[in-house]
């Protein structure tokens, strides 16, 4: 079940079960637990784990009425060193995961995505395709990051935080444009922000805000609408 | 691992490590990919494509607690033309989908759920039984349809959406109801609907809302609780 | 696929592609559906049904940015009798399942985790580490427990439930606490609580309530912030 053309390091584990496709390139002191499914062309660096039932390098997919079709051109997913990838995952080519980056079960990362060094992806967090997410950034359990996102370095995300990146809900004005999190940014549990909002350097939403507009650096967020601390 | 009562069409791809169980019905030019469980007396039609690590078929379980005992006795998932179904979903049996639908990656849909032409159930999208789901209808990533709901067509929701329909919270009187959605509906990212809420066709619930009342049609609610916006 | 270690009870069966590893204990009348992993050590008792694309007995994994390493010596996954496990489901080990409990799919379970007799995990419900949760608990669909929680007898959870267990969002102030669930607390959908508030026993947390503070023995609270109903 493993393709001739794979070309694996030293040291690598492979469980039970597992389908490597053609032209996948190992690195060394790899282990590829059970029942996963690695497919064609994708590129795995050195001292990386992957779980059970994780798919990756998946081709996006699309239907009549999905307005934004996917690129089906994409260059193979690319895995840095040392990076841990837990059950029950898709991650899709077209995608970069750098040096020492974790991501938690139940875990799906689109296609064209872009994460920094260290950076943990917590379980059930759901990425979309087009997002930039910085280095040693925090995203909790549960998240929701949308398309066309863009997260600098040092930011915090706490659980169950949604994003939205189409301001005309499906009805056809197509300035798509997700969140953007400045460096060092805090965001509470199951914050919401609207497309496009800003979140400066430093700032802080709380736990449950619903952000609606531009929050300042260093400025603490609170309340549906969002508002400024004792403002 | 396919049984020998399973039907085949023509130019029909099948994986590695695919269990198919006895009665299965797979049309033409369908793409079953490696790790997948397809269960006894699924029909799955012509131009399909399944993705890896997804069960289709699963039967209802309960526990002791549970008051509300699934059928038992339940025709086949039926599974329409032109149909996408991504990685790592569960789909139960009794339940229809109509052609040119797409299911997302980690999506789980209970039995008893009708979903219309050309639908998309997003990503880590959960349905509950005894849904109906009408045509050309969004539902985007992490959104939780809850049983009993009712969602014409072309209605529109964000990701992350969240409903119930027990009025009672497990205190006993069984009076479940969902949400109401009419044909054109549209749901902000993140936004709450109590049980048996009805908002009208054509009408806009915020991202972040929490809906305790109906929504009269082409009306606009936002906050927590939802209020008429400028109203 | 199955280790020469491994001990199983009568009328056990066990479907296609199945790996269980070594020393795990099986009790009597186990179903273990197709394309599961039973991970070393597990032990499971009688009557337990097991779904499609469920791993039991998971280690944690870590990496440099994570501030809390996760224990490594830990004791085997402990599956008590008459208990139902969803598809695609991931359950750590040092974690304990009493009997009854019904598991949905999509679920995800850390170490260091208790569940009490007949509680129900709905799908796609997160549980982070260290957290306590007593018997007849119903949590549902898509909801998130975090770490350090702990959930009393006879409390019920809507879906999309969100918590929190640092205060400090990440910025380095270490006094992890969840909430705390006194008996028969109610909380409704997509309702958020704060780290280690106190809801006090038979209180309602409304849904989509944002709940900053402890809420008293049998008060209701509403809103964003969460306020006495009423009050």
């Amino acid at each position: 079940m493993i393709d001739k053309s794979v070309v694996t390091g030293k040291n690598v584990q492979i469980g039970q079960n597992v389908v490597i496709e053609k032209d996948v390139v190992i690195g060394d002191h790899v282990t590829i637990n059970h029942q996963t499914v690695i497919k064609e062309g994708t590129i795995i660096g050195n001292y990386v784990q992957i779980e059970e039932f994780t798919v990756l390098g998946s081709a996006p997919f699309t239907n009549k009425k999905m307005v934004r079709k996917p690129h089906q051109k994409l260059p193979p997913l690319s895995i840095g060193s040392h990076v841990n990838i837990g059950s029950n995952c898709v991650i899709y080519k077209g995608t970069n995961i750098s040096d020492g980056v974790l991501i938690g079960d139940l875990a799906s990362i689109r296609e064209n995505v872009n994460i920094g060094n260290h950076t943990i992806v917590g379980r059930n967090v759901i990425i979309e395709h087009h997002t930039n997410i910085g280095k040693n950034v925090t995203i909790q359990t549960s998240s929701y990051v949308t398309a066309d996102m863009m997260i600098e370095d040092d930011v915090f995300i706490g659980p169950c935080f949604a994003s939205a990146n189409d301001k005309y809900m499906g009805a056809g004005n197509y300035e798509y444009q997700g969140p953007i999190l400045k460096k060092g940014a805090r965001i509470g549990s199951n914050a919401t922000l609207l497309p496009g909002v800003i979140i400066g350097k430093g700032a802080i939403v709380g736990a449950g805000a619903v952000v609606t507009k531009n929050v300042e650096k260093k400025e603490t967020v609170v309340g549906n609408p969002a508002r400024k601390l004792n403002g």
